[in-house]
């Protein structure tokens, strides 16, 4: 049934087997790029990383390759269109990376590329770098093989994920012919083992916000002015204290009002493949559970809405003690969605409140960095049959199916936007350390990943058009 | 009377207008050491003005000119000990200054030593190298004029006042005999006008803290991990919003059971000579008022106990976003106290409420950097009545009597270590940005001060010993 079975001279295994040591070392040269999306110091890198990937491209074998600017950060095509009467398969993935701070709290340096016997360690490593290689080593074991691919691919691979893809809906919107195609694959999403492939059918939607409020004109003497006005790092930190009440629960008014509950069969379901909360709070390497009460953590990791405060700044940060009043503090918060909430109706209702509770003499704004719907994707479509069967075949398991917590924001956009079923067949681990310091991609996972991907494009290669 | 007036060789008025643009030129030169005591990467800078102010000390004519090391920064000692059978009088200064940043709000350089028709600007210029100066400068005059002074002179300029003074204490310890004099003046004091001199009377004292949060082991990602663990930065913020109630008071418990109240005669007093709100709210360039219920805003940062965040670090605080929940968190937090809280017994108050609400999944620990006590400067020692002569024949005004909010270790150690009466001449003015951008020194005050100096060590050298 399988071409792979069927035809010696494509043996993927061996294939795999006796190349696999030259495919880390080309994931290792593409981590050392350290094409961070978020810091304009980066954005040379950005250039560069797309350019090693576009090269890349070309010399697996692909055509048609560009690197198409965006409103900021480029994407990369390409594709491969000689399959007469086969379907076509959308790849999508993004090479850009997450910032790298705590620099300290790395092992090796973040952009290492350092492999051992069982990862590859790096920012991007796992998110991702290696999980969108995984699909061109597939195509590579094609065209390596027989000069040809059993069907039609595109690839996208954009520079923005990271920061809210800017830029990649009027991307789609303005490419919505060239870009058509019969079912999209994703792979940034995780499955729970090394031996337990998942299939993820939902995805948080993410608002990112700035908030920074201000207080008096400039940074004063707290023993001269202590007592007298309203600290600006005081009011910030008494406004995000207003955001959870005691029960875990978000405080902003009408928040949940546009929450969708999940049925009890799905609850049900999620009970049996969900990770219990000993071991997401282990995977977190925290002391203790936290969160909205009723809901399991796998839950409010997922089908729960959240709000984290990502960072703050604000007066003194240096060495030892400087005796002030700062004029000004700002906080990174993000939120992640779950449908129905809207992300702008949610800035709105966060806006208001925020500036409600707003103590006098001080003032706030916010600014909004990105945002991304949530979305479900259904399980009816045909392909992910398809998935299932090449993970059966890659990792000798049956797939399970997961709810996501994070957030990508291409998934809605080709369902809403290019009427193309979305599959995310992921191959991270919780253990990565996906967006902390010292991430890592397990080898064991790379290397299924390529053979669920060779699979699966041959899966497809049997649909008929 | 006046010995100045006596002796036309001695005309202070003309010897000062001679000499003042090259006085102004010295002082540029002193404030373009950024002797900033709290950061390790100054200490080059910290060694290298004390010794520009032992050479200056040297060139003006003191003795016994010692770089004496502490435990933190160095001590700079001179003296002159010639004057038979007349009073000795403690000269007290500090050579560190505070940190610049934030820099870009600097108009010009930190360490410019920018001189207009009004002000030398610079990170120091008031606080306190622009007040130390004036000494001496007026030091200078009488070695200048007669080749010698009219009283007993030792001098001891600290390295580490913004830093808490670590180290002067047991200095002072080890070298009672050494520094035993009648009377200590302090510059470092502010006055209301530049036609207005004032002696400070009361100093709050000061506890200044690092606390710290730690949640999760690394950095997490925010969509997998959000909802599930507590957030140290959401922790910080709540324990910090829970150090004030709604009337503005300290919410620690058992905070405010040693502060002493003051009498009403004194309260009456407080309001004939201190700012009114308006004045203090718009000197610190802010929109509104804010505090303890129940006090004007010169009791509110004098004689009440105020807390103010000095600083918050946390999280990813680049440019754009970065979808973390971090690990840590930490504040700088400083108390001023008033008469009788103890330092160290606050701050066990603060750690016992800090431990008892911090959240579960997460822990505290608490570091102090510095504490002093507060202290009250009895009125009725005999060089009050020379001050205030002093600033009369300098200001052509009477002197009034003010308490301030900030915190001069060296204070109460005179008064508890030494048993010498402190005196606290002031010349900073409200308006002069102690401890924010753009600091600057009143070139008028810093005339008249010297003028003061002049006439109150002649005034000392009237009294009977």
């Amino acid at each position: 049934m399988c071409m792979v079975a069927k035809n010696n001279k494509l043996n993927a295994t061996e294939y795999l087997h006796a190349n696999f040591p030259k495919f880390i070392a080309q994931l290792a040269d593409f981590i050392r790029i350290p094409s961070i999306s978020a810091q304009p110091q980066h954005a040379k890198d950005i250039e560069r990383c797309a350019q090693w990937l576009a090269k890349h491209l070309f010399q697996i074998g692909l055509e048609n390759i560009r690197i198409i600017a965006t409103e900021k950060h480029p994407i990369v095509y390409a594709d491969w269109l000689h399959a007469l009467n086969k379907k076509t398969l959308l790849i999508y993935g993004h090479y850009d990376v997450q910032p790298v701070d705590p620099v300290k709290e790395w092992h090796h340096a973040p952009f290492s590329g350092k492999v051992d016997d069982h990862y590859i360690f790096g920012r991007g490593a796992s998110d991702d770098k290696g999980q969108l290689f995984v699909h061109l080593k597939a195509l590579q074991y094609y065209l390596n093989k027989t000069g040809r691919l059993p069907i039609n691919v595109k690839c996208i691979f954009e520079g923005a994920e990271e920061i809210g893809s800017p830029g990649l809906e009027s991307f789609l919107e303005k490419n919505d012919v060239i870009l058509r195609s019969d079912v999209g694959v994703i792979s940034d999403t995780k499955i729970p083992s090394v031996s337990q492939p998942a299939i993820t059918y939902s995805l948080r939607g993410m608002l990112s916000l700035e908030l920074k409020v201000r207080g008096p004109m400039q940074d004063l003497h707290s023993g001269t002015f202590g007592g007298a006005v309203y600290n600006p790092l005081q009011a910030l930190c008494e406004m995000i204290a207003s955001l959870h009440d005691h029960e875990g629960r978000i405080s902003i008014p009408g928040f949940y009002d546009s929450v969708q509950n999940k049925t009890e069969s799905e609850r049900r379901y999620m009970k049996t493949v969900g990770a219990p909360d000993s071991e997401i709070i282990k995977d977190a390497g925290a002391a203790a559970s936290w969160g909205e009460k009723g809901y399991s953590a796998y839950e409010r990791t997922t089908v729960r809405p959240s709000l984290s405060i990502n960072g703050i700044t604000g007066g003194y940060e240096g060495d030892g003690i400087k005796a002030i009043i700062p004029s000004k503090a700002s906080a990174k918060i993000s939120f992640r969605l779950v449908p129905a909430q809207e992300p702008l109706f949610i800035e709105k209702l966060f806006k208001h409140y925020m500036t409600s509770i707003t103590p006098p003499g001080i003032s706030c704004t916010i600014k909004r960095f990105a945002s991304a719907k949530p979305v479900v994707v259904p399980l009816d479509n045909p392909y992910i049959q398809a998935v299932a069967t090449a993970y059966k075949k890659a990792f000798q398991n049956e797939t399970v199916f997961l709810a996501s917590g994070g957030t990508i924001p291409i998934v809605n956009l080709l369902q809403e936007k290019l009427n193309i079923p979305p599959v995310l067949m992921g191959f991270a681990l919780p253990t990565d350390n996906l967006h902390g310091p010292n991430e890592h991609f397990s080898l064991s996972n790379f290397y299924n990943g390529i053979l669920t991907s060779i699979y699966f494009i041959h899966e497809i290669s049997e649909h008929e058009t």
